[in-house]
């Protein structure tokens, strides 16, 4: 239940890193590029191939290594049609090889409609009698702006089979406090939304003590990350921003509670794109992201207790 | 620019209208899911057939009525891969037969990676010298939580070409108040979020004095409408929650100016379900749209001067 799944996966790596799936065409090798044109020319089939080969390579290096990937929708929704279907297999082949697959696609609608993304993510969608996988993702990022309308609907899923949700809460990025910071009485609405998440999550609790509801914080602003620690105790932590935004390991120390739990931090540019740093062929870029993932993991380790 | 084009096409309809393309098997009659299930089977792609082939029909009856349709993602991501490639083809028909496109996506992000969503939806996508179009709608659905740095790649497409978005600012649904309606010193969330839509749009004004950063506004909060349409003068707004959610013609007249511009209203389960009412055979669905459809604009019109 909720995320009991993925701390029994950060505990078997001994490592709460998340490996974000993140891919553009200049992150990827030409060796892999080049024979997915070849097979299917400079198409959005073509790219689409490219990102997925680029995944399964990473996914392979990555696997035992880091518990969790997370493929953000982005990337792979602006090539169409094809770019989805590469989110669907980078989903499968992940699951395949044993990761928890976080979906980033800060989905938000009410009612029907967020049930169709509930289904679509983490759930399954009926064509008459049979029943199919859309994406078949275990967590869901979310935007909790709509209320308890839009998250009601994935708490059902939730419920019933062993998913999880992401809602975001404090942002990484510099601009997050325009409306985030903003005082609603004696709290701020990042404190507000973080109240709610406890709330929901009320209704699906874990063994492990967290609930299925868990909440976006950035490494990014380790004062609120340390602050949202203390005031929700039931809500695990996705934590983005660590590397290429400027987050450091001292400052998603915060995000953890005594027992080194309660949170799980994402690279995506650092990890993918290691070996263009220097010191690797292209052709090694599976190596690569292994090798700064063990980095990765050792560095945050140190400050997790 | 901007809204320019919508404008355009609802002046050319005299109709304020948009149908929301929200296609669930449920809607469709039984005679175009069995043509689709012959071709692909009972499956994911049997399924996205049926809704494409709903679609098709919806619009060959509302084209020249209404200005402009709203397929709403979550319905099609349902149905995976071969579900979003159904929504790429509704997105395509819909332009061909002259409509503007609103994709309903709600999307949220920050930076490069909300550059991919404004390229998937509003802009074109490269793969080495050849450029694509991912799904090429004219306007996008998006969560403001985020803030500026949510926001700023989107305008750059809206700059460069007529697009525009329209970003949640109090929706209709019955939780939205929790967040949306609390109070940030002497404005609510909704009002505050209502206010960086005016700030945002000022970077990409239309010729009609309106920008290309539209609100979400629900017809169940009449009185919220109002107030917005006074505090919001270059903010266009795309209202939902119009019939089946229980918004009536006179709730909405507050939405539009002077001239009785400066919103459209989605209609989606009154229009796509027109022939479930009754007087109708199943084969006639489209025709029961289009009627329905005629009666809507007749009924609004009414309400806006």
């Amino acid at each position: 239940m909720a995320f009991d799944t993925l701390i029994q996966k950060i505990k078997g790596t001994n490592n709460v890193t998340v490996a974000g799936l993140d891919p553009k065409l200049d992150y990827i090798p030409a060796f892999i590029k080049n024979a997915a044109y070849e097979q299917y020319g400079k198409t959005l089939m073509g790219a689409a191939e490219a990102l997925f080969r680029f995944n399964k390579g990473l996914i392979d290096a990555l696997s035992g290594i880091v518990p969790a990937v997370k493929p953000q929708c982005a990337y792979y929704e602006m090539y169409g049609w094809p770019g989805v279907k590469a989110f669907y297999d980078t989903v499968a082949y992940a699951k395949s090889k044993g990761m928890y697959v976080i979906a980033d696609g800060k989905r938000n609608d009410i009612g029907s409609t967020m049930e169709c993304y509930a289904r679509a993510f983490l759930g399954e969608t009926a064509v008459e009698d049979e029943t199919f996988t859309a994406f078949g993702a275990d967590a869901l990022t979310v935007n909790g702006y709509l209320g308890t309308d839009g998250i009601a609907p994935l708490l059902s899923i939730c419920k019933q089979s062993d998913k999880g949700i992401f809602v975001l809460v404090k942002t990484s990025n510099p601009s997050s406090g325009e409306l985030q910071d903003q005082h609603i009485a004696d709290e701020t609405v990042f404190e507000k939304m973080g109240t709610l998440c406890e709330q929901w999550g009320a209704q699906a609790m874990g063994a492990s003590g967290y609930s299925a509801v868990g909440a976006v914080v950035g490494a990014t602003y380790p004062e609120q990350l340390k602050l949202l620690r203390q005031k929700l105790p039931h809500t695990f932590f996705l934590v983005p921003g660590y590397g290429a935004q400027g987050g450091a390991a001292k400052d998603v120390a915060g995000a953890f509670d005594q027992n080194g739990m309660g949170a799980v931090v994402n690279s995506s540019r650092a990890i993918m794109c290691a070996y263009q740093k220097g010191g690797y062929d292209e052709k090694d870029y599976a190596q690569a992201a292994r090798d700064e993932a063990i980095r990765m993991r050792d560095e945050i380790n140190a400050y997790r207790g």
